[in-house]
């Protein structure tokens, strides 16, 4: 107990984020779910484009070149959406946005309902907020359990696909579960959509109770830039603002807008290597059962693995022993699966070729 | 009353930001206090070192490498203040740096004591974070009353030099406010600090409960790529962690990082900037009184003004006739006072021709 903290520091447990090597030059690093291909070039160009004096004005509070990109593209992508600019909210990285949210539409009245394995900062902002929050287990096959948040109390929060399974739940579910919360906020992070899964975007104009949020960071090649989004009914991306702006209205620089739009008017770039990462994924599954792992069923950037002869943990240190660095987690279900990323072609050879020199598979 | 927000996000009202016009081609902004002159050379070189294909990857959580350079700039500037890598904490911009600190160190257990006239956003943080908050009128002359905030139960914030007055509290002043509150902490928020005050740096090793915060968005010309810290004890540093941890572990990206390293290296470059609008200052300040103006006397990069046969409000619509925006506060004490910003010698005299083209001052 530290007397110069508030009560809420003293009893609060952050959330720790995977590990990031300083040098990474002999490492093949897959364990943060990261793009293994670079951004596409026009973002470079923007970024460039963007050094110059006006770097010592504030930038757009609103970021309103990146929604502007943001309508562009939905009304290409999703055009039953009908998505215009009062539906969109931009944040520093999804995390960001997940914390402005869970603040703006839940709290001691209103309960937060999320699965027992899913992204771990979930609990950790409902300790920050003092939300109470209901814990869901998925099922035996690691599934959702829908009719388990059909008849709970208060919001919903689900990762979809699911992290760290991979697993995609498809949108009937979804609508099932918005259409017996009409009164709560329904939050569905869809950070991986873009690798296997369909966007429930469609669904913004139906549901007023509707929010979807993703990242920049996996599909679009930018976890260095850190740059998130929201999207939904524009009474909640009202309410959203109201929390930004009693915390920092200026969360989005310059050089993040300019970069951030521009990756997602490049969109084109984008899908090939999406269709390469779905690919290599394929084929690094085939791989690992050929060598005894069983997979779960993946719609993201990244593998939910085991083998039945040998202990995660154990595969774990061996990897590292080998420069592969996959992502471990000491809890309860879990703690006999590894979470690989797709990494390029070579990466996932290597992981291969780790496992077969320490174990001879 | 939205029925889907929060209670919290039905209670509280936002921060209102400074105007940020989209074209200021032919407008002379001073309503935000950012420096008219662009950063040094060597930001806009360390941004483009940056712009490579690692921004895929997720940037260091710490920004090791900015708090490098501060801790070699504070070994220069303040060596008896001993500041080591222990004692930094970086942040998305000052404003986000002063919502960790609030957080993190008040609560319904520990009122927060402030200014009336001061930053307007830290009332709007204790309604964020429910944090009971007491106001000390500042005196008549608008100097802060230091026996006021000596006698106060709680934590104390005070902005140093004081915004929008531009006045500077002298170190003494700050020292007996930390001799009274051992068990509290004491936030100084110096963002305007280098434009004539002295820091109270030097004080970081005698006092465990003083935090300094301060930004890059004024004397470092980077308001546009959001970037503040903080300083003080190294407990107060974990404590800005816990909450930074628990709300978004990568708040700055690579670009920022690199782009602040530099910016802090280049002190030598930033003190001649300095010094010409310290410089110009008061050459406006001169012009101001021969018009009959009576500015506070201001250790800040803008000052706080008033004319005995004018409205504030009037000069404020006759200024933005002329194309110059300077920022007017509809407030009780001070709504006959109008904070300018110090431009250039250039946009200096604009001010000046306007002001005698409306009025024939």
């Amino acid at each position: 107990m530290n007397e110069l903290w508030s009560a809420l520091t003293n009893s609060i447990t952050p959330y720790v984020p995977g590990e990031q090597p300083k040098n990474i030059d002999n490492l093949v690093k897959l364990n943060t779910n990261e793009n293994p291909y670079p951004p596409a070039p026009a973002v470079f160009d923007a970024i460039k484009g963007a050094v110059n004096s006006s770097l010592r004005l504030y930038p757009d509070c609103n970021a309103t070149c990146m929604i502007e990109s943001l309508v562009r593209f939905y009304n290409i992508k999703h055009p039953n959406a009908k998505l215009d600019d009062s539906n969109f909210f931009i944040g520093n990285g999804s995390d960001e946005v997940l914390a402005f949210a869970l603040r703006a539409f839940y709290g001691q009245e209103r309960p937060l309902n999320m699965n027992d394995i899913t992204y771990s900062f979930y609990t950790v902002y409902c300790d920050l907020f003092q939300i109470p929050y209901v814990i869901h287990p998925l099922k035996e096959d690691f599934t959702i359990d829908v009719d388990s948040f059909v008849n709970a109390k208060g919001g919903v929060i689900v990762t979809n696909p699911n992290a760290p399974t991979g697993i995609y739940l498809d949108i009937e579910s979804i609508k099932k579960i918005l259409d017996n919360h009409k009164k709560d906020v329904v939050i569905i992070d869809e950070a991986y959509i873009d690798f296997g899964g369909t966007s429930c975007a469609d669904l913004v104009c139906e549901y007023d109770n509707l929010l979807i949020i993703t990242t920049l960071s996996k599909s679009r090649s930018l976890a260095g830039l850190r740059i998130g989004y929201a999207y939904g009914n524009k009474s909640l991306i009202e309410g959203l603002n109201v929390i930004k702006n009693s915390f920092n209205s200026y969360t989005m620089d310059r050089i993040a807008q300019a970069a951030g739009a521009a990756a997602i008017d490049n969109w084109e770039y984008y899908d090939i290597i999406t269709d390469k990462i779905i690919e290599d994924r394929e084929i690094l599954c085939e791989n690992l059962a050929k060598m005894g792992f069983i997979t779960l069923p993946s719609s993201a950037n990244f593998i939910f693995t085991t083998h039945p002869d040998y202990h995660a943990k154990d595969i774990y240190d061996a990897l590292r022993r080998q420069g592969v660095i996959v992502r471990y987690f000491n809890k309860p279900r879990i703690s006999e699966y590894l979470r690989i990323t797709i990494g390029d072609k070579e990466q996932n050879i290597r992981i291969v070729e780790a496992l077969n020199k320490e174990f001879g598979l």
